[in-house]
């Protein structure tokens, strides 16, 4: 662990009066420019009286949330340049988007990414106009916005990408408003609970502001109601030192407003400097720092402060009509257009813009300086600031096969001694993410290296579970919070990985949906540096919950993720572990993709040397000649297809007894590492052509395919692809429970029994031919399945069953490996 | 709203030595066949002395949370039979089924739904077999056990779920046991919330129970590492008045345990008796009740309480080891089965059941008896106590539609009006859920009759906004809460429905995974009767959400969902307000199902007489022979089809470019509402035959689709059909942003302009012919684009299109109608 940076020490400094009036003068401008960007697209400065035809024919944004969160940023920059922070400002209440626009615009900083939008008239005009405009930008704080890595669409992940991006970043601080509606989800309710995961030494400060503006679109908000005893006991629950503020409700002197509000901030900022200074003293000594009561702001205001109070007999300002746009007929009535022009007016944008429109020079010097402002922090842009891993050879922790199925390995334990010389090779760049799962999936390898951090309560028996103050495992019973800090950490430069149940990953479907989404749209723009890929590792996959039974079953986010754009997504089912080292190598290396890895933690026969491997992956899917009969470069009479370390064994237990009941028919064995392989080139990267297709699977064979998920997949991938509908595919079927491993795949038709089937049945010729090994196969199959429902195993020939004749290997059969951990 | 009923006003009754005592049997009772369940098959009463042969082959179960909830069982039912309570047993930590099966059996009603398992030494051999065992029952807490509405495999739904279950059951208590591992979760962390929407006067009791036993599978948890004082702040800051447990941590008498923790829940129960005291009292005057401080109970005790303290020299009882089967090697090794013996004869089983091996009746006495038993709970078999809906007839609330096109409507206000009589015809029986979301989906007909549930504070203004202590509506901002609440509510008998933004839909993704898997099991269960369905309307979809930009474009939940069980999942896509208000009839009507409905909330054409939108729903999918030029029985040259409102403008309007430009072409139009029509009926019971098909679409005719979602879903489905990939598919391909609505459509090739080009691409014959036209339609869009982006709206030719003269309709355009809200 490197030393611990210093914290800033300038001591608190009570705002002048001129001081105050320049924080207020700043706040009218972002409001004056929020509004603009709202109302207007013509007539930016009022230089003229406001016409209609100066009004957006389609009004759309959020104002309500806004002018609470240009008044934080106000402060912040007022702190920050008194103090020397370093600081980001992650905007939970995202919908505010014109608001952060307007700040950044402010800062210069929009108009250094953004020439177009310069600081005088032309580029106010072009600023208002682009917003929620088509061709324009979003409504929402999203990538187009300088010093943002928060999408504001989807609500309830503000404190988990906050604290994402403060790991490891010990010198810098994310302000991090959470909106009172977003405060209502699951994920941020959870989230607060992330300091006692954080480290006073070693990570950044998360400073959250609860921004208690009372009401959601239509309603209002929990917190808001439930008075300051109960909001307060909950706060100090969460492991906060709650500091309430309250302004905007009656008739104050606006100085007097702002005067309060930065003596609670500097409260907040002198405790947190303090708790700094003990967590440096205690790393010169040697010493942990427990966790301290870490601040937070309650920041009460109106919903649409500084708005119209009313608007046609109705309350607006401190209501939830003032959410969105409080005057939606401004083109349409003169009242509502002179409301507009005394609402924009009251900001007084005279006194703060000069001749040409750029905020004037006194005010504007209230902010920090260059990367010092919150729209400019290196850390927002996370690939500008981003160190690539230093990555082992993956060959080296090869598994040895002496043939295929020469050897058994569980391949993500093998994976995890690899991953063990990534984390020592990469301290402060490289995190492992999961939901109290990385032992159960096998990764303990990791832990000769590191620890879990964390910073609740330790007792000293935990230190030998690995439990610390300080490591790279973060292990929280929420994939919410996993997923959100990964996030937060890949957007800010670093690498990681989530390993999680496969089932369970479908939790963060909504949140990867917004992650996809932000890679698409940044892959758009050209300041946006590439990020390194999400990468996920789910084991204890669908096959192998024969133990935990039904709701431990499902193959679907990979489903999920196919959806998402074509050159954002990728898949990989690895068969056995040299394959897994390779593509994880891969996804490590990759950038601004999401990487789904499916692999199983139990043993399994290995299949490729690492050789062959590295060969298989790169190509992604490949025909395994040796499991086959079919002669290179004629045709065969039917393709056993395969994606995944089950269906593969299956596959190959299949050809077996093909290879010795049928020998004269001609099987291609293929297994498919690269789930999108399947897809036609003009729909994925990773496609085949057409003729490369028919390469591998011919042109009119049938192809019997297992599959790992849910077989309709297969289809929708392949449609181009498969004429005549040739290829039958099998795979889960949603028909599970607790009961033994080889019983889940004949629950679901993907057994190496019906398989053979499957191939009797669609090979011409076979139905006759063979119709005495059909009906040997489905006695087998009700054979195995009336042991297993004695026995409570599975049947002997299942257990030991072994591609090859022992050989070598010392052990080249299965175990009956269901079901020993969660 | 009905009177209040009158609740249990029993005194607290110190227990006795003897009644103590015989709780004391009860628990060891219930500890010795969990542990019975998890290890043996065979000497089930240890009569013999134990051998390896006894012990199951694989050790399947979860031991560590179960003596905890055996305790809380034993403790509940001596407080129900004393108290005369109408209870019923919501298990958070569901991994611990065996403890649920085992108080089940000890009551009486496993036997009796399950004959087979009888209250003798057969019975318990059974009993031990069956538990996590190939053709048994699966290792949680299932739909398989009586008295359970709540699934414990994936965590963090207790309380949502116990809330949902009590609405409107005022007479009812849940006790509801939270692991402290789930209470990580972001779900559980925000359902504590709950209590802000639960009436006093008319709904039920939740008390949770929050099992702070220490550990999750491989970690301390958060909430047992932050010390009682925090831990006490977070209680009552979420409304809670906590009373603190713990025990098992010494050597002090089981007794004296029994007798503190029985004090401690006599106090949360004299507390909630109160409560519901004044409530009655308040009702009865006409007054409302103000939200109390409902108690919880913080119940700290070892985990794998009662078992080995320590195993091969590490500890056991206390720590995560217990998690699952703390002894692996039963049978494998003589010391581990010396220890098993031991551990299952330290509960004395000889003085626990009689000869015969039925639990003795002394003991047996302490529980409630017949219909008060939690097992026997009515609610917890919802089918069995549920009331079929009011139903108004739909017919009348149509709207005039003189001829396709010929009127517009809000779709879902129209079917607002409907739903409103469906409210004020089913009080306590019918409930709306939604995010804060019900009015912006333009279902506030709905406030004409009912309100908001609201039970934080309430301010005199709120009232005018339909906020009061009791309504049938319920919003709260997080998809987790009102889809918790929703299941709870069916799943005890009760119908509803969940209205929903369709992006953030996937926020539930996971949860909507198991309570589909909860119908498909008890749909194998005999004695569970059939619940209402689980109603999705999906509106502010991803068409219609050029406002909001691309963070709120998702039309992905329909994809999730149709990987679900064939007899769960129905899907639906009106195409206007009458076929919109014809499906939620079928909907609501239904039973078993998870009904997903997307329809959209802006003015939209009508395209049927409500007449015409019976048969149409009825059938799933029609020709609508007035949109093409096709001849009826003549084969057509092309297929237009559709579903979805919006793609089904978009097909009108090609067909109506094409009638006009290509008069000689035989265009059939379709437009799909149920969408699992286009499988094939071996695939689904809504599937069409492959004759069907083909009498709609054709045998090679060529199909230009235009679908709401991701078009490759359609060819998912239809694959079985698409003989020659002749199907051709637009629809939404994850490009988006804020824009206007018909560019939205552009940027997806999914624009009527797009449509007509693609029929020239794939009907033979017409790309020479009509070259032209081609090029024409390609140059409107560019224009189309260009007039957005310079007006920012849509251009006039698309606001004001119609799709026929305007005929008697008053407006039959389409306005501009995009981004009016959230």
């Amino acid at each position: 662990m490197s030393d611990v940076p210093s914290w800033p020490s300038a001591p608190s400094k009570t705002p002048t009066k001129t001081d105050l009036t320049r924080i207020h003068a700043w706040w009218r401008a972002a409001n004056y420019l929020s509004v603009g960007q709202i109302y207007l697209k013509d007539n930016p400065l009022l230089r003229q009286p406001l016409q209609r035809e100066h009004v957006k024919p389609r009004l759309l944004g959020h104002w309500g949330t806004t002018p609470g969160l240009n008044f934080l940023y106000a402060h912040a920059n007022r702190a920050i340049a008194q103090r020397g922070l370093n600081a980001m400002y992650i905007t939970g209440p995202g919908h505010g988007g014109p608001g952060l626009v307007a700040s950044t615009y402010l800062e210069g900083t929009y108009s250094e990414v953004y020439p177009d939008v310069s600081e005088d008239e032309t580029g106010m005009k072009r600023l208002f106009t682009q917003f929620s405009f088509p061709g324009g930008i979003p409504s929402h704080v999203a990538p187009e916005t300088p010093g943002s890595i928060h999408e504001g669409g989807e609500l309830g992940y503000a404190l988990s990408h906050a604290y994402g991006a403060m790991f490891d970043n010990a010198d810098q601080i994310a302000f991090t408003v959470v909106g009172d509606g977003e405060a209502e989800s699951g994920p941020l309710a959870a989230s607060w609970h992330s300091n006692k995961f954080v480290n006073p030494q070693h990570d950044g400060v998360v400073l959250p502001i609860l921004h208690l503006n009372g009401y959601k679109i239509a309603n209002p908000t929990v917190l808001a109601r439930i008075g300051d005893e109960e909001l307060g006991a909950l706060m100090r629950g969460y492991g906060h030192n709650p500091l309430f503020f309250e302004g905007g409700f009656d008739d104050e002197d606006p100085l007097e407003i702002h005067k309060r509000f930065a003596a609670v901030l500097d409260d907040a900022l002198d405790q947190i400097a303090a708790i700094k200074k003990q967590a440096a003293e205690d790393a010169a000594a040697g010493r942990e720092t427990e966790r301290p009561a870490w601040p937070m702001i309650v920041f009460r205001t109106p919903k649409g402060w500084t708005g119209p109070k009313e608007i046609d007999g109705q309350q607006t300002e401190g209501s939830w009509r003032s959410h969105q746009v409080p005057l939606a007929n401004a083109r349409d009535t003169d009242e509502h257009l002179a409301d507009l022009d005394a609402w924009l007016r009251s900001y007084k944008p005279e006194e703060l813009f000069d001749e040409d429109g750029k905020l004037v020079e006194d005010v504007a010097g209230i902010a920090p300086k260059g990367l010092q402002r919150m729209s400019a922090n290196p850390s927002t842009n996370g690939g500008a600031v981003m160190k690539p891993l230093r990555l082992p050879d993956f060959r080296d922790y090869a598994v040895d096969v002496p043939g295929p199925g020469g050897s058994v390995s569980e391949s993500t334990r093998v994976l995890g001694t690899w991953l063990r010389e990534v984390v020592r090779d990469n301290p402060e760049n490289f995190r492992i993410f999961g939901p109290d799962e990385t032992a159960s999936n096998r990764l303990q390898a990791v832990y000769e290296v590191t620890d879990k951090q964390w910073n609740a309560q330790l007792e000293d028996h935990d230190r030998s579970e690995h439990l610390a103050r300080a490591g790279r495992v973060m292990e929280m019973l929420s994939e919410h919070q996993c997923q959100g800090w990964l996030e937060g950490y890949l957007l800010t430069g670093r690498h990681g990985m989530f390993s999680s149940y496969e089932a369970f990953i479908h939790i963060v479907d909504s949140m990867v949906n917004q992650h996809a989404k932000w890679l698409k749209v940044t892959n758009e723009i050209e300041w946006r540096q590439p990020i390194a890929s999400l990468n996920y590792l789910l084991s204890s996959h669908v096959w192998r919950q024969d133990h935990n039974g039904f709701s431990h079953q499902d193959p679907g986010f990979i489903d999920h993720m196919v959806n998402k754009k074509a050159e954002i997504v990728r898949v990989y089912l690895p068969p056995d572990a040299n394959t897994l080292l390779s593509t994880y190598d891969h996804c490590l290396r990759s950038k601004q993709y999401v990487n789904v890895v499916v692999a199983g933690k139990q043993p399994n026969p290995n299949w490729l040397t690492m050789d062959e491997a590295v060969v298989h992956c790169t190509r992604g899917l490949g025909i395994w000649e040796w499991a086959g009969t079919a002669v290179e470069g004629e045709d065969p009479d039917v393709v056993l297809a395969c994606a995944g370390d089950i269906p593969t064994i299956e596959v190959l237990a299949a050809a077996k007894i093909l290879r010795e009941e049928i020998p004269d028919l001609r099987v291609r064995v293929i297994n498919v590492v690269d789930l999108m392989r399947l897809q036609d080139d003009t729909e994925h990267p990773h496609g085949l052509s057409q003729r490369a297709f028919d390469g591998y699977f011919g042109e009119d064979t049938p192809v019997v395919f297992a599959y790992h998920g849910y077989p309709w997949l297969i289809h929708r991938l392949a449609y181009r692809h498969d004429r005549n509908s040739r290829i039958h595919v099998r795979g889960y079927k949603e028909e599970g429970t607790t009961t033994t491993p080889f019983d889940m795949l004949m629950r679901n038709d993907t057994d190496r029994y019906h398989l053979v089937m499957d191939v009797i049945d669609h090979v011409d010729g076979l139905g006759t031919r063979f119709a005495g090994l059909r009906q040997r196969m489905e006695d087998t199959r009700i054979r195995a399945r009336a042991y297993a429902y004695q026995h409570g195993e599975d049947a002997p020939e299942i257990v030991t069953w072994q591609w090859g004749d022992g050989g070598d290997a010392e052990d080249g059969g299965l175990a009956d490996t269901g079901g020993d951990n969660e």
